[in-house]
């Protein structure tokens, strides 16, 4: 039998490896000292649980089973002012589940938060880089990945995910949608695809006394005409679900008394789908195109990133829907993932599915992160639901 | 008799001191060696022109008479990578009049760049600050400045102004207009006024992948409605002479996966009248709050600067308009200054007016600074004009 309070005192246990001492909070990055250590407990708790411990290469810890397996999980590393739930509560879900459904494997991968680079772990576990690759990422303070992962306590070999039947992903949403609407399940219908280009408008540097508005070529009005502009046109094309965002901004000179001769920064767009993603694409290149022309920038386009989108498996989703609709009849709904996760690499090689439980205040990647117990439990049993339906 | 070719060889004489090396570049910040060279030169050139050296206690290099006298000139100190006419220009056409007319004097005014402040040397002058006030004031690099004027080659006592007539600054004109449309002199009608504040949008910080649109409090949206709203809120109110500005932006934390939570960023405007200025101060805080209101962001203003305009005496500018039309007919021009000057100082204790001549392409405090010769000596001319006319 499931049992909530073994399963909340795991995660209260887990929570105690690198404690902020501020709330809830945790301070846990890939291959620190609270990593490595809350890894070597994660090994002792799956012997415990009668699964075989398997640390691989990269640290990425498995719950094993002789024959194949449906695989829970999601990460245990954290922000450098991480929550206590973040990619902990898949892990030890998936752990309690494994307690009692002899057909489930568990995991915890490791870098999900990119000290090194983004979802490293599954990354290399899904095959979209190599261990070499990996090694070769820097942290801001200097370390490879390399030399970092040489803290494990031991490596048993790279896992073959053939040896898994599917993936199922359970996290809190990050996101306000949840705990704003009252509902206790979201369960994911895509992993939202991200594109992302950075942008230098290029104008005339002038002081700010002597220069007629007329003659003026301002970076900065520049940019905030792109932005009306690129709001108007994409409302077209876009659902409530779409997100886009100008999240960075570099002035220069960026001083009050003289007119900004340029301006770098970065346009966002997410969505489920690619289409979608591809047409905003085509607007955000020809308004930067109009708007330049108009205001008398040069435009430059750098680094285009493409993250395609990632639809969960039918089945999958399906037993976790059923799940969520037996245990909170109501009280779920199909959403969106606009976060990544670990999923997103797994789907490479496996079919995967992943559920939500509510952020309190939509809160993340902060101390203060936080779930109703009641909530986290209610994950739990869906998830626990979902597995006995696939694996039963 | 004016002497144009040695006006433009002193002109020359003076840029050796700190020359840069790069085009007519020079480096002369206020009390650098090069700056104090330049300074002792200048005043042995007082010296030969018959006219009594005296260096106050700020380092103003006067060149006196023993009566009344017109008081020209500007300042000769640079910028860090200054021009070579700048201030320069006015103190060596000030000395090329007075080197023929017995009823002008001439200064150069120290630290009008504001190495410690800005126009010191002329607020000490004029009374704005007094000599210990300014002693206090520190440079970027850690020294008062009254460990730099130590460097000084001698103190003659401070200089009473009510020993000039008025004073008139002949400067280039740092601002595209008179090249643009093919003017050689500016006759100055006002040294605009101009405000300034400092604003802080705090909204919420965010998961750019995970925060619907219609949930976010982006600070940099807000940002942009309010300089959409201004823009066209402002058309009302200004002419073609009036200037605005957000040259400073900082976005919080400023990354492309984040939704911003805080901008702080400044507005400047300027204007020849004080009235105006007021309207516009009123529109920019109505706009302020309607628009914090609208987007859902906390407002937090900070030292509102606020700079008066300086209107021109009528005799002097009458006299400088009188020798434009003489010397340039039909290429001159009226026309506000829209940087300050030292003559904004000056103006508290004397009639004040003030000419300029074209910068090539309107670039100043660069290197690339330039005026064409024949340009320089019609202003000489207009200037020796003027003086000849109010004391003769």
């Amino acid at each position: 039998m499931i049992d909530a309070d073994r399963f909340l005192e795991n995660l209260h246990t887990l929570r105690s490896f690198g404690a902020s001492g501020i709330g809830n909070g945790v301070v846990r990055p890939a291959y620190s000292d609270a990593d490595i250590a809350a890894r070597s407990w994660l090994a002792d708790q799956i012997a415990q649980a009668g699964l075989t411990p398997h640390i691989d290469p990269m640290g990425n810890v498995f719950g094993l089973r002789d024959g194949p397996a449906l695989l829970l999980g999601s990460h245990s590393d954290t922000q450098p002012e991480g929550g206590w739930l973040d990619g902990a509560l898949g892990v030890i879900a998936g752990l309690e589940v494994a307690r009692v459904n002899p057909h489930v494997s568990v995991v915890s991968f490791q870098d999900e938060e990119g000290r090194f680079g983004a979802l490293t772990g599954s990354s290399v576990f899904g095959g979209a880089i190599t261990q070499d690759q990996a090694d070769a990422l820097t942290a801001k303070d200097g370390t490879t990945l390399g030399d970092a992962r040489s803290a494990l306590p031991r490596n048993d070999g790279p896992v073959d995910p053939s040896r898994f039947t599917g993936y199922i992903e359970m996290h809190i949403e990050q996101g306000p949608v949840l705990d704003a609407e009252g509902d206790q399940i979201g369960v994911v219908t895509d992993i939202v695809g991200s594109r992302q280009i950075e942008v230098t408008f290029t104008g005339q540097q002038n002081h700010a006394g002597t220069t007629p508005m007329h003659l003026r070529r301002d970076a900065f009005q520049a940019l905030s005409v792109f932005n009306t502009a690129l709001n108007d046109r994409l409302r077209n094309v876009v659902t409530p679900r779409t997100v886009w965002t100008i999240g960075h901004v570099t002035l220069h000179p960026n001083a009050s008394s003289i007119v900004p001769g340029r301006v770098s920064f970065s346009v966002q767009w997410r969505d489920a789908d690619d289409d979608r993603l591809t047409r905003m694409e085509r607007i955000v290149r020809d308004t930067l195109d109009e708007i330049a022309g108009q205001t008398g920038m040069q435009l430059s386009l750098h680094g285009l990133r493409n993250l395609r989108p990632t639809a969960m498996d039918a089945t999958l989703r399906a037993a976790l829907e059923a799940g969520a609709e037996a245990v909170s009849p109501g009280k779920w709904r199909t959403m969106p993932s606009g976060a990544l996760h670990d999923a997103t690499n797994v789907a490479r090689v496996l079919p995967v599915a992943m559920l939500f439980v509510p952020s309190i205040g939509g809160i993340s990647h902060d101390f203060a992160e936080d779930t109703d117990e009641a909530d986290l439990v209610t994950g739990l049993n869906v998830l626990a639901h979902a597995a006995q339906r696939v694996t039963g």
